[in-house]
């Protein structure tokens, strides 16, 4: 029985050297070397290889590297293939360690002042209390639920989003299409954690900025198709959105002629939020291997007709 | 009775309302307006007036409206004056913000993204995780305790050094002199928030810096006569240090052809990590207050002889 691992090659003699050590039953094989392909029965991956079907026919089970599935096209994959998003807890520090950054950029004027230091330019700018800075969490799932406790902890105001009602201590939760209007019109900042589904593609358009507070700002942890990017460029050209922090783009990197790289408004970082560290994901991939060989339901079990 | 109020003036009709609403018995009166100095018995000020011995004859208390009292010229202060530092909580909120938005900045590679997003370039840098990082405190006060305890929660491996022995939950601390090369070599990322006296001006200098690992960054929050500038400006360039963040400065605002304004491995910002806020500070000024009149000891209490 074999797993093959098809990411990051530096990171893939990480995992090879914890399954020799945690789990020599289950044989590693990293992409390209194959093998026998009849002895596959899991496939680990940021991107499933062409023709699955025909290349992996004993596949039971498609874990991603990542937190969210939206890179996989659902129409090369086998109707009935078991698909497990990664839980890995160093996701959730990078977003959170990211998330409490970006707040804290924007919260405390950070760009104002790096613009200002390349103007020679001195000038303190007002601070806020914490308890009159409203965060909007715009998805409450594992990441966004985190990263609301987590900022909660600094004494902002809180508030949450998700399609599905959710219940959190200390923070106001909004489920629903008809709740979102309540929920963007206090939001000071607004976090978009959302998964990339049909329903959320372009939703961060500007629709939802006029919605916003004058003079709010955004930070996309998501993907880069939630963001309409040419109605962020108009947000701030008007004022009506005052900065935002990018972390993914809809093209990566962006076309040398993007207008974001010269907006200094803008902080645009490459994708680096969080990243799976084998180390720490290990334990739940093998967590659910067990699962699987014991017919236990896995963690993380991705809903396919829902998209995540 | 009155108490003279003599700091920025728009925060001052703040405290103003404060006063009148919950210490009528203290006439608050705003420096230049004195009326008859024979009423003054308390100072809350950013920098005491010249001649205040002869100016406020009947003056009990000197209140700080901040943390450090560096700015004040001992030599013009009455011997047995009694000197109060600010403890609002604000502050502590404040220089929190402050250390972790730096941290982030220096451990999440930021300098690098924003000079990259002005290149059009898009490179991620490896994310350490945070127990990989070492956070060294320098300076275990009430702001530098509170910063490493707030750290520690993010996995970071923090340790702390003060003149005189602490203990704390989680973090390794060091005291005196002696123990000073020990912490300063598990320091990847060192955060001064020394008070500023004659024993600790000038003391992040060249010979700090190479007791610090190789490529460790600075984060300064003290005062700016604890660096001696040059000094900075050689680590950076032999890449000793790596990187900088700086929100005090020897001279306020630097002089136009200062070359930190130009340097991209240093943040500058304008003294703004904390500001007394009158609605939380003002609870425990009063409180100061009330002891004074009953005669018990005041809260923060500066030690004129050690200067803090």
């Amino acid at each position: 029985m074999a797993l093959l691992y098809k990411s990051d090659p530096d990171r893939g003699r990480r995992w090879q050297a914890l399954f020799a050590e945690h789990a020599p039953d289950i044989e590693f094989r990293q992409w390209p070397d194959i093998g026998n392909p009849a002895d596959i029965r899991y496939l680990l991956a940021w991107q499933p290889p062409e023709a699955i079907e025909t290349l992996l026919p004993h596949l039971e089970v498609l874990f991603a590297t990542s937190a969210g599935i939206d890179q996989f096209d659902p129409s090369i994959l086998p109707d009935a293939l078991p698909v497990v998003r990664m839980l890995d807890p160093s996701i959730e520090q990078g977003m959170i360690e990211y998330a409490t950054f970006a707040t804290l950029w924007l919260h405390r004027h950070m760009a104002d002042y790096v613009r200002q230091q390349r103007e020679h330019h001195w000038q303190a700018h007002m601070l806020v209390p914490p308890g009159k800075r409203r965060i909007g969490i715009l998805g409450l799932g594992q990441l966004g639920g985190a990263i609301a406790r987590h900022l909660k902890g600094y004494g902002f105001v809180v508030s949450g989003w998700s399609r599905t009602p959710r219940e959190m201590d200390g923070i106001t939760t909004h489920a629903g299409e008809a709740a979102l209007e309540d929920f963007l019109a206090t939001s000071d900042i607004l976090i978009c954690v959302l998964p990339l589904t049909d329903a959320t593609r372009g939703v961060l358009n500007e629709t939802l900025f006029n919605r916003l507070p004058s003079g709010a700002a955004l930070i996309n942890m998501g993907r880069g198709e939630h963001l309409v990017e040419a109605d962020l460029t108009r947000a701030l050209a008007t004022g009506r959105l005052s900065g935002a922090v990018l972390d993914v783009l809809r093209e990566e990197p962006p076309a040398v002629d993007h207008p974001f790289w010269q907006d200094p408004r803008i902080l645009m970082t490459p994708h680096v939020g969080a990243m799976t560290q084998p180390d720490t994901a290990f334990p739940v991939l093998l967590e659910n291997l067990r699962r699987h060989q014991r017919g236990e339901p896995m963690l993380g079990r991705v809903d396919r007709q829902r998209g995540y």
